[in-house]
């Protein structure tokens, strides 16, 4: 595969925050998030096969930037029919779209993108019109999808800003922020607006291995808007909490089952855990399109294994030994019992979450 | 300084374990740990400024060995003083045996080995003899409590394997292994055992975040001595108790407290919170020269911050943004209550720890 790169500095614009995703001249635009804080390249991508390794390769990753992702991936796709038949463009669009499914298994924003744009298709396809003007209706739909990404986070972080009082410690794990999204982020979203109105929250960010999104991301984003992060070690939350240095942890989430049941980043669980052992309240901020009532309960939601490298090899210099047996889970699942409270874009839900969130989807 | 170093394979002999020190023809040899798993090199150490900096920058580490270390730190620098007076030897002994004691705060053999050289340096300083005969005296003390750390590793392991069984799932935390002490580790002892007599144990190993023991060291060993071994992240600890494939956990420890609070390697304390919220047994095992009756409770044990770059570029490559703040302490204190019981070589300790950990000192 053939990645043009560009690479940009973030001294271009210190004001604007990094943007995950843009979509420019007939191309996505997705930001490496592996090679993050280091070097920041834009990487030019021109087909639905070039967003299904990006999505794999956890080059852009945050379940609402998936979603963002997929949805453009079908985009590009849809250009590979080149005929004029309404039914066999959908019939295309379609497969396009069940190929990109497979890419992360997770994460159900992905599943929810791509389940929105085959709606699409399928009312494309039974109105009058040309595949040029299907095409661009259909990319109309991925910008929307990436436009109320971004208005869902601010949302978020205004219902959930009131739970933060100015002086708090606030842990987060994984990175939630402005580069899993549109913008803003879920977790971080009420970080970006307490910052804006000078409230002062002292946040804790888990570096989270073995990838290190809050090492390399959470505190990355957070430094460059100048709010007050301080990197700590997986197996530091414990001892941090127990100095009383914490009064609220705050994560994303990949899927949110139907009955508060939580998948997300593997390490979530022993946060949630050890914030209940110490009377901390555990918040997860995420868009509607995360909560998938059509998961029972955390049991039903797969966890996807990844590769052993990432653990005994991941920074370039190995650091366990050959042939070593590794489990390398990419998520876990907190049971809702340990949910304080799930922030939507919505408003937030307070458990019992089998009768408070579907409630969220009735207009 | 000037350290010769000497690169060994692990094919030179396969089947003896790795040695962490080994003391021979007038100078120690100490295995790098640094360099571990990809490299083994042991060091030629002459000089107590050299022991000095190869605890400091944890090139040795495990409470024993480093206490082991610090004793023949004391034989090396004792052979600097070149007169005949007694007086004048011992106290340029107690004066090296002072400067040892800086180069860690927290591990209490450290003291315990120091102690017990000023104790037999003033022994030796009150009888006949030469400066040479009480050197070699002095000499035959390191040697004597290498030996007998060996040995007590060995009972530590035979008190503690009733308590595993056949099968079970057995989770751990740092390296308390042979590479920690003379032989044999604490933790890891009746991991040894269990293996010898055909008692199979699936031992998972964190990680252990910023150095990496566990997938440096612990997985290492285990997995040279034939012993079923898993790496974890340390941030999956959770998942896996929550799966039910644990059974029980098994630390070592830097320093007990005379009320039972434990402080070991970073992490821990996470572990011993989550253990208990999985209700799985939680043990420390260490030699009675890791119990300070001293050090009323884990709050009085200083525990050591370390610099930010293990956190952002320990894997040769930095992973953090520059200028971040971080949290780095070595250590953290699990309180009494999360600890299951201590095992030591006298047998195997239950609470109240106040008043079952002095009877071990009384004869």
């Amino acid at each position: 595969m053939d990645n043009h790169t560009i690479t940009e500095t973030s001294s271009t614009n210190p004001f604007e925050p990094l943007l995950s995703l843009r979509w420019e001249n007939d191309r996505l635009l997705m930001l490496d998030q592996r090679l993050l804080p280091e070097e920041i390249v834009m990487l030019e991508l021109f087909t639905a096969e070039q967003v299904f390794e990006g999505i794999q390769s956890m080059k852009v990753r945050g379940a609402p930037a998936i979603g963002i992702s997929a949805a453009y991936g079908v985009v590009l796709g849809s250009w590979e029919y080149k005929g004029e038949d309404a039914s066999a463009w959908m019939k295309h669009v379609l497969k396009v779209s069940a190929y990109l499914a497979q890419s992360r298994p997770t994460a159900v924003n992905l599943f929810w993108a791509l389940d929105r744009m085959n709606q699409k298709a399928h009312q494309l396809a039974e109105q009058e019109g040309s595949t040029d003007s299907r095409n661009e209706a259909l990319l109309a739909e991925a910008i929307a999808i990436h436009a109320e990404d971004e208005e869902v986070c601010r949302q978020i972080g205004e219902h959930a800003l009131p739970l933060f009082k100015d002086g708090m410690g606030v842990l987060t794990h994984c990175n939630a922020g402005g580069l899993a999204t549109a913008k803003y982020g879920t977790a971080l979203a009420p970080m970006y607006l307490a910052h804006e109105q000078g409230i002062h929250l002292k946040v804790y960010a888990d570096e989270t291995r073995p990838v290190l999104q809050g090492a390399r991301l959470t505190a990355f984003e957070l430094q460059q808007a100048g709010i007050d992060v301080t990197l700590l070690c997986d197996n530091m939350a414990g001892m941090v909490m127990s100095k009383g240095w914490i009064q609220a942890v705050i994560v994303g989430a990949d899927r949110v089952a139907a009955n508060g049941d939580v998948a997300n980043k593997i390490g979530t669980y022993s946060v949630a855990v050890l914030a209940r052992a110490h009377g901390i309240p555990f918040y997860v901020a995420c868009p509607l399109s995360t909560i998938d009532l059509a998961t029972a309960t955390g049991a039903d939601i797969p966890i996807e294994e990844r590769t052993a490298d990432e653990v005994t090899v991941s920074f370039g210099k190995r650091t366990a030994p050959q042939d070593i047996k590794v489990f390398n889970p990419a998520f876990d699942v907190t049971p809702n019992e340990y949910v304080t409270a799930i922030i939507t874009e919505k408003g937030i839900v307070y458990p019992s979450y089998s009768e408070e969130l579907p409630k969220l989807f009735v207009d």
